[in-house]
């Protein structure tokens, strides 16, 4: 099943979407009581709700009415780093790495969890915003979402996929020069508008969530071209991480990592500018296309 | 003016809080239509709304019934690393920093900011729970944090105090090992139940923020205690950092990060054990007090 969240008659409106992606529901239609909104949504059928199999033709979608399908996920997304054999290594030896020194600490004996906070999450097509300060050295990051359904705390791995709800693509955007200016990486990551997210959330049943191809170009050329059966550290095993600290919620996202090809892989690094489009796909989900567009802080300020 | 959650037959309620802080009046008699919840109350404030003075003698306050001023805040909390200089040495050389590997590089040369969710945000008194692989190396951190009222991007280092709401206290409560492991922070900072937060908040116009004294006992014995001062990165200059990135929000919180004193600083490290009781109070908004309490999985899974 595919999920999604579409603008109908100008406001945001949760929809089952057909196996095509080209026609949609209202989830309102498909039952009573639902909540609406994504995570409302997500906690309600992983608490047993369930939605009613569309009826009739359902209505065209409009792929430009395609939102984010998870603007508010209940806190921060959990993001993975350093996650693919050898996106670690192309990141160590970049320069850019504050978490390793040396050749021999590249590969992450544990994993490396921060976090994007909601507020950077943007549309399928929305732009990635360039200000001043923050323009000189984005990058891109394709990457496989986990959304969690049922909630808990200490989750074994060997339950862990039990709490997956479903999968969609991000691309964690990251100003290479704040993510190592600060160390910590929240911000050169989080910025607004550096999470696109989409196009829907594909529920956990009609994916292998080891077989998926990730993939990312830049302008047509293809940098980025993976399996997520390469993961260093395997759903599970960032479930049963990440659960050990705290509880997991319904509607949590993890974004699981990328793979080789970022722009700082490069030499010389090759960062998005203005006018560059980015397309994140993933093979059983779809593809998300956003192109940078260089914005004003006064813009910005006035969208704050 | 100070702020509260308190527990009133069985439920939270948001409270205006006397001078002496022993008695109360609830928010909802104090305006109408005023939000339930303090980050609502808070943006509401922010946006113009008032408070009536409060009138009668009130209700005394049972200091047990206070919660944390702030369970829920938009988005994680935003926490400041090694923001104080003496604090920075000493966690530069206890072996546990992965954001430093020379004593050259102990002093941040810019903000290091990461995050806590807002799952782990306890009240006051609440215990802080110890469980099985996350209690060898428990230590404690008191912090001022700031409450952002009004919202903005990019806010200038000049106008950052007029985005103050207000003050509170949090203990920013970390399992080192995870810290060290994972090199990014949120595993071991984030954990359920480590954010002590109270024992309200306190409005901006009866605090100098850079005149705070800060300080932390552990089972009595003094083990902080420093001025807001001697903060390396001042509060309109982590204002103006965080917002560069991103719009703050009415409700965000800022902890400012720990002075020296922390138990890594000892050799050996002085970890926080079942039973020790941490105190940590700041001169002109309170103390919060907590004791470490081991817990069972099984526990923290029915909780979760």
């Amino acid at each position: 099943m595919k999920l999604a969240m579409v603008r109908r008659s100008g406001s945001p409106c949760l929809a089952r979407v057909d196996q095509s992606g080209t026609r949609f529901w209202p989830v309102a239609e498909l039952g009573s009581g639902l909540p609406p909104d994504m995570a409302g949504l997500i906690a309600a059928l992983s608490a047993g709700a369930t939605l009613a199999e569309p009826a009739g033709e359902g209505t065209p979608l409009e792929p430009a009415d395609l939102l984010a399908p998870l603007p508010n996920p209940p806190r921060n997304i959990f993001c993975v780093g350093k996650n693919y054999f050898a996106h670690a290594k192309e990141f160590a030896g970049s320069g850019y790495d504050s978490s390793s020194t040396s050749a021999a600490d590249a590969i992450p004996k544990a994993p490396i969890i921060f976090t994007k906070p909601s507020t950077s999450i943007s549309g399928p097509w929305d732009d990635i915003p360039l200000v001043a300060g923050l323009d000189a050295e984005v990058d891109y990051e394709a990457e496989l979402a986990v959304v969690i359904g049922r909630g808990g705390r200490c989750i074994p791995k060997a339950q862990a996929m039990e709490h997956v709800f479903g999968y969609t693509v991000v691309n964690d955007v990251t100003a290479r020069d704040l993510q190592g200016k600060h160390k910590q990486w929240l911000l050169g990551k989080g910025i607004d508008g550096f999470c696109p997210m989409g196009p829907w959330i594909v529920t956990a049943d009609e994916l292998s969530a080891s077989a998926m191809r990730v993939t990312c170009s830049v302008n047509g050329e293809k940098r980025q071209d993976a399996v997520t059966a390469d993961l260093i550290f395997d759903i599970p095993t960032l479930i049963e991480t990440i659960s050990l600290s705290m509880a997991l919620l319904p509607g949590d996202v993890i974004a699981t990592g990328t793979p080789e090809g970022v722009g700082i892989g490069f030499k010389p690094p090759r960062f998005l500018r203005h006018g560059d489009v980015v397309e994140c796909a993933i093979g059983g989900i779809g593809t998300i296309r956003n192109t940078l567009r260089q914005a004003s802080m006064a813009e910005l300020r006035g969208a704050a």
